[in-house]
């Protein structure tokens, strides 16, 4: 069911309607009136003749006209009953602001899933409960079905709040910028309209170019990393996802989940997907007032055209810290500008033009810098001395631009000081140009549009569907599981597993005497490792429960009883266990953990003791693709060290990425599996494959 | 001299007064009349007789009374006869607005350099040339000897900047903000007033509560971090220093030199002196906003009250990137709150009154949180409903503040969205409580607030003056110099030198056949290392130049072949070298730099490839005390592999922090020294000590 009678609404009832100054239901009828909507608006309510001076109804089918939007302000005892009237008279959508569902719990639950049930029942779509409403500023429609104190300026940026509190502040805010939405969403309890259906709306409207969103928590996750990435494929998508740090704190079990918290799952989300995560709402604001305007950059040169050194620099350390460069200037660029700059003027980039130099020298460097080759995003930076005239300027930029006639490339202007406030500012974003009253919001701002466009421009890659054995696979499970659910895997059942899935583990024996271990040490060839292997051990060395390059059967022994003594302080079930020692190569950690709101999420780091204590991992979103395992060993820090560093052989990155492919297809496909880590991998030399060292893995509760 | 006639003039002339429109001789003495200053002004213009109707006079000397300050705007070739008329009349103090000197090189440099010997001739102390003057907003004072087109609101913040241009700006955004100052400087080309200057002033001037920089260099480095400590440790002292990239960039010849960039210089001379660095000219403002009006918070407890939940999760996200807490709340804070909040309020922290809650609700839960033993600072938010009064809020909020009576707890606010733009929160800044738009803004505050806090807590420790033996230092260091300014030191002198100073490195031979390869083995003890020693070789694992645990005659022999053949591709002189082979620790690299502007830096990192790779470095500046040694190690993300993690043995760290003095001593000690690094240290159990396996050392150009 399209949202259609959502956003193009041919008409408007507001249940509850009021004539009382400040209340909510008065203030809906007002903002549908100031907008004006572009149809007609019946206030309902059953104690009025009229409202605000308009005729109202006792209830929505007294409506004679048809209602295509119910906005609805009631008790939240009579919802139930307005939606039934709403049913009956064929309302295709409705905006429920009353609040009292599910957000207080216990009964409040109940109400809003009966609430639901009948809006799936009579086919309506709807936003809400508990929200301030939503609002559609194109001029065929002119929505404002909010409560909101400030109306939002016409525009092409679309915003979406879980918050309604902060929806406020957003417009507020939005205003004062001077930014422009399409619309504007407070989604409440989402009990039908979610954030997958907006991003699905907006991707395909037309007058929406750009996509904001203030996120509290993710909705359908099994659709949304589809709907998403679809989404901003196509357009910028920008979010505050808040609630990091809540979260994170809860007790691991693991490695991978203790690393894998859920501010790194919403990261891996938003990396898959290609959303923009904002660190702040600040920040949000900053990057969309360039999205809103400008094209993505070509590449990542830069030229920065300023009066004075100082915020000229400061864009330039911001710049420096993404990824992008100063653009080298064409002699001819140069020649232009030396043509009209004092002598004084420094036609390096960023070009200090000096403060003497006025509009005409705006004029001619801002176009000279643009019709550059070499240049793929200007900054125009302007500090007001007094004999300047700021509106000069901002004329000068802007003819400056056109004259250029390189619409592609993207400008993005600071404006410093009292000229900020002050009517060339004005005149610039009239004329489409982003302002900015610090030099290092423009910076900011281009580091995140090139990064989109990277983001656009790198390879999907396939998600590769390997020939294993399910049935082994599913019988090492079941055997497990007839432990229980929850329970560990035992070495055998997880060498088992990941065999079938193509995934090869170091032999093993597990051994119950020492001479037990001494004929296992011989079958597997010396040198030879023994440990502790026991479900509640996750960290063997902190208990000394391994033992490396035994090379004769009197250490193995010897190994034995120093391993039994040490794991009977453990006072659980435990086995020995013996391997071949297994050498050269840098050790990595690899995994999978198990999100309830996002899914599976594998992480790689580097091995040992550094992933915990330096943190250098990547983590994305199963399932992961050929470029994308690629990417994610490329990410991490330590990368140099895999491809062979300072006389180092370069690892098997090869072996590696294919292991990450099959463990994410396994992730996929075995979701009795709640956590399976990898640790350590041996890395050997290109060519020679990898080893898996220990694993851990355990069932689903 | 004491900066008494710059920042108290009791009268002032200008000399370049002009009425021309939009002149910058005009625009000075407007300032100054609009002030208006607190005393005489009197314009000096040889052409003229009076000026924007004051008596004007052709030479300074002809003035009849006393001038304190002479602000000078006169064409660059006059400034020196300007001087000598000051001179001769007895001006004590000069702003050079004049450009034309040491920026534009050539003859400017000579210029100036004259105008530096004249004014010190004439015990004329000075600001500029190539400045836009200074502000002094003290109410007895009023002096705006600038051109600035912004006047500043009095306060307490003391502002200096390095950038004229972004002078404007600052003026600008201050009063946008409702930031009040002490005095604004801008310094331009520093002929005689430095940072260091001004800072001393500061630190002793009863109208400044904060000092605020921008900064693109520093000055004299000898007294800077001395006087920037201590007035750190009286004002909050916050910065922009920029220009980070541009500097970072210069080739290194040894891993300290690369890794100690000009931008690690910065940080290590903030970390030394308690100057806080922003990172952007807005952070600064944010910070800037809170240090004016609050005390440091005691303690790193937070509680934030807020009407609406999204805005509250944002702040605590910040909170949490620092090292904030939230603070739990007493039963009794608990009990209160409830008393007057809706039933759906979430008495947790942070506290959410929902959107009902007005005036009376702010009131008793501001005051309750500020209250609370368990309470070191307050966050409160507010997002308006329409429903609900802003500035009876507003109130609410100053009466709670004024209940508790608390002052020692620092109060920020965010009145979040069109509230931020009314009367509310111009009352709440009236009543000295910082207000933002954003909810992160006071978080990012609170946490740069603490940071002050615990730097002031912590011990600054002792510089120790180790028992050395300069004259064996001495000897080595001549020795090396016999082979000129800028030679790598040898094994072996690097070994005398450590060794004078207490730093024991392993013993080594130099080794030039494989007979006396097998001598020096087997005097040593085997197993041995054996490597390649040559200047041009910064890596010696590149090119296999380092071969480990030889165990026999045999193995020595055979290196001895091997390395001989590696080292012929390096066409420069080198040695072998045979070493015992030290393991069982955790390597460490350590080593210091020379800084022409800062002095001598010291770089702590994990060892091995590491170090490179993940850029886990400490880095601070000498004399290094026990207390900073130790701070520097903690600092590492990888200390907990020092302190022995996971069943691994705690490292030596007392030997480690020995060694770590013992080098600072060293590189302060000697100065012809210009970088040493040893590479790597081995750090052995606790008790045993530490070994330096490799060193590389060069001498001063």
């Amino acid at each position: 069911m399209s949202l259609e009678k959502l956003f193009r609404p041919g008409s408007v009832a507001v249940v509850g309607a009021s004539s009382s100054e400040a209340s909510i239901g008065a203030e809906l009828i007002k903002n549908l009136l100031r907008g004006p909507f572009q149809g007609p608006v019946f206030p309902v309510n059953p104690h009025r003749k009229w409202v605000l001076g308009i005729k109202a109804y006792a209830t929505v089918c007294e409506i004679p006209d048809p209602v295509d939007l119910a906005v609805i302000s009631v008790p939240k005892e009579r919802v139930l009953a307005v939606i039934d009237d709403c049913g009956k008279k064929g309302v295709g959508a409705a905006v429920i602001i009353t609040a009292g569902f599910k957000e207080v719990g216990g009964d409040g639950v109940a109400l809003e899933n009966a609430l639901r049930d009948k809006l799936r029942q009579y086919g309506i779509r709807a936003i809400g409960p508990n929200c301030m409403g939503m609002i559609v500023t194109n001029p065929e429609v002119r929505l404002n079905a909010s409560f909101a104190a400030t109306p939002a300026l016409p525009g092409n940026v679309a915003f979406l709040s879980q918050s309604g509190a902060l929806g406020e502040a957003i417009l507020a805010l939005a205003k004062s910028l001077g930014l422009g939405l399409s619309a504007f969403v407070s989604l409440g309890n989402r009990v039908d309209v979610s954030v997958n259906d907006l991003l699905q709306h907006w991707a395909e409207d037309d007058s929406t170019s750009v996509v904001l969103m203030y996120i509290e928590s993710f909705g359908n996750m099994q659709r949304f990393p589809l709907i998403a990435a679809n989404a901003a494929r196509k357009k910028p998508i920008l979010a505050v996802k808040s609630g990091r740090t809540a979260e994170g704190a809860r007790a691991a079990s693991s490695h991978t989940g203790a690393l894998a918290s859920r501010d790194l799952a919403a990261d891996a989300l938003f990396e898959k997907t290609g959303i923009l995560r904002a660190a702040t709402m600040e920040e949000l604001f900053t990057l969309a007032t360039a999205f809103a305007s400008q094209p993505l950059p070509k590449a990542n040169r830069v030229a920065i055209v300023t009066n004075a050194g100082g915020p000229g620099i400061l864009a330039t350390d911001v710049l420096a810290s993404g990824d992008m460069k100063l653009a080298g200037l064409t002699p001819e660029t140069i020649q232009t500008m030396r043509a009209v700059l004092p002598a004084e003027a420094s036609v390096n980039n960023p070009v200090d033009m000096i403060a003497t130099s006025g509009p005409a020298q705006y004029e001619v460097c801002v176009s000279a810098a643009l019709k550059d080759p070499g240049v793929d995003a200007l900054i125009v930076i302007f500090v007001s001395p007094i004999t300047i005239d700021s509106y000069a300027v901002a004329q000068a930029v802007v003819r400056g631009k056109e004259l250029a006639a390189t619409p592609e490339k993207p400008v993005l202007v600071s404006f410093m000081g009292k000229v900020a406030y002050e009517e060339g500012a004005r005149y610039l974003k009239d004329h489409k140009l982003p302002v900015y009253v610090f030099p290092e919001e423009p910076a900011h701002a281009l580091i995140a549009m090139d990064k989109l466009r990277r983001f656009r421009e790198r390879p999907i890659g396939d998600v590769v569907r390997f020939e294993v054995d399910k049935t082994r696979a599913s019988a090492a499970i079941d055997s497990a599981l007839a432990r229980g659910p929850g329970s560990q895997l035992s070495p055998m059942e997880l060498a088992e597993l990941l065999s079938a899935y193509g995934i090869a583990t170091l032999p093993l024996e597990v051994v119950d005497s020492p001479e037990n271990a001494v004929q296992a040490a011989e079958r597997l060839g010396f040198p030879v490792v023994m440990k502790i292997s026991a479900p509640t051990l996750v960290h063997k060395s902190d208990i000394g429960g391994v033992l490396l390059d035994l090379k004769s059967p009197m250490e193995v022994k010897g190994a034995y009883y120093e391993l039994s003594e040490r794991a009977r302080a453990l006072s659980s079930p435990h086995h020995l266990i013996v391997q071949p020692y297994a050498r050269g190569g840098q050790e990595v950690i690899l995994g999978f953990s198990s999100e309830r709101t996002a899914g599976k999420l594998l992480v790689l780091g580097l091995g040992g003791v550094y992933v915990e204590v330096l943190k250098d991992i990547a983590v994305r979103l199963c399932p992961i693709t050929d470029a994308e395992a690629h990417r994610m060993i490329e990410s991490l820090k330590s990368a140099p060290l895999l491809r062979g560093y300072r006389g180092g052989a370069p690892g098997d990155i090869d072996a590696l990425v294919e292991m990450i492919q099959r463990l994410s297809y396994l992730a996929e496909s075995e979701p009795r599996i709640e956590t399976l880590e990898m640790n350590p991998v041996l890395i050997r030399p290109a060519g020679h494959g990898v080893a898996v060292l220990d694993v851990r893995g355990k069932l689903r509760e």
